[in-house]
């Protein structure tokens, strides 16, 4: 396995362009941070996400670069529905007990601006919570400060035993 | 540069799991496949997307793995909003003259079922051609053909030399 | 009562426009239906709804007038999310066994060309039928054949004893 | 004309029931209304809709009763949309300059609780202004100050001669 891997590496970086190697280096790092545990996934690893919670809100950074791009060389519209739907299904989660989950059953983003810049800020609040569902809100804004995004979701409260039934 | 990503490389492979080092190989294949164009963005390489597209649909499908899954070890819904933001793109560019681009403007994602199994596909198709914006729908469905998503996005028509304005 | 609704009535129709009286007429005969029963609601009767209903689909269809349109002189969008929330509502709990019925938690409306003509059609169907919730969709037709709005919803199904809890 | 219109006035007096009489009430104040000029359209009127705007907000309050119920007995999920679109388009509107209307284009709404009690309030405020479009928000709730519903929408900035093309 590790001599393919090696393989795979060089054949990466050989004649590889400042930018490849900056993504090659992104994708270690981020990797190597969900082995420690310091990412919960591989997809927070990856987009070197940085997080901080209270019971009001969960506020969730990544770094922008060419690799969360889409072909038109801004942010992919599925990155910020990505780094939307962690915070707040984080938030979601870090409000029911022990051995329940929320599992989003609808999501709606309204882009507002292209995401440039160095990074993006999504903050997820929560507007309603029943017995079995809850409603949060989030807004996405660029370095610069400029909103680019808000959105809105509904989630499932469920038993975690019951997540891949 | 190249000394700092081994040494990354070489953290990485050091003492990984099996699943951390499939991860690391999957990830050093998607990004040779943006390298060599068979990907016209890193997410599409790293994602493995492999697409068809015609006049009346644009069918895209990604291998599943725990790379792509949230921290519940199911197919993460911002994944599942980044194939379908990038099918319904690729359909909406593909139906404008040259020189025009679409950028989603709204997103709204119906999350039926968990994501899991082999792959999931997702179809998106065209509801409405303006001549300011379009509406697309998609569905996506997992390898024993359940449908786990749908959804429909809307898309303005922009000059591409605007788009990051 | 009926002597303050006999003077109520001779302010509406005394100096009133053609409009007006027919405005008047309109909402008489409506509120007549509702009071026959051949229609189940008032805003049924009042709207003039006519309904198809099949294990598939549920249509319905109103006439339009000035009577439902905004200030623009074009139908109030609030009225086309009207008959798409009936014609889902009508089909959804057609679906339940008695004692069921199925409570909107989320729709999402594309408006996509203006509503004017003789009348609207709203065609309902069934994308997925959960045990706790219910994803539909609809299409809204004027009477020269152009889609004038697709929507999709979400639903509750719950006991109709604890529907105003 | 106005004979025919007695002859239904009568029909739909007699033998009424207390709640239809309180109904026949309503609409013959609404339609009033409008053509007094204290509402500019039949459903701002026949709603009872009153509304306060400024420069941030534009509140709306409906007075309820049987005649805005569905079938089940509560508030109907479609006059909750109407209150919101109508809300939200007044505010959007007033922001523009002498000429330009704003139309809906989407329209999203999450409902939270049961519409029930003695009216309901719709706060729209808006989220984003672009050149060509605008995206707002709104809640509603209702009279013992629960909220209902939480709605977003976005709105095409348009000349208001070219409204109905």
């Amino acid at each position: 396995m590790d001599i393919d891997l090696m393989e795979l590496f060089n054949q990466c970086t050989k004649n590889a362009t400042e930018e490849e190697l900056s993504a090659l280096e992104s994708l270690l790092l981020g990797l190597h941070k969900k082995q420690t545990g310091q990412n919960s996934s591989y997809i927070g690893g990856l987009l070197h996400m940085e997080r901080q919670i209270s019971e009001e809100e969960c506020i969730l950074t990544i770094p922008l670069s060419s690799l969360v791009n889409n072909p038109l060389g801004i942010l992919h519209g599925g990155i910020t529905a990505t780094i939307i739907d962690s915070a707040m299904g984080t938030l979601a989660a870090s409000l029911l007990p022990e051995g329940f989950g929320a599992v989003t059953t609808q999501l709606n983003v309204h882009y507002l601006a292209v995401g440039k810049g160095d990074y993006v800020t999504c903050r997820a609040t929560i507007d309603h919570k029943g017995t079995k569902s809850m409603v949060l809100s989030a807004d996405v804004f660029r370095s610069d400060g400029k909103k680019i995004a808000q959105a809105t979701g509904s989630f499932f409260i469920i038993e975690k035993k019951n997540v891949n039934k």
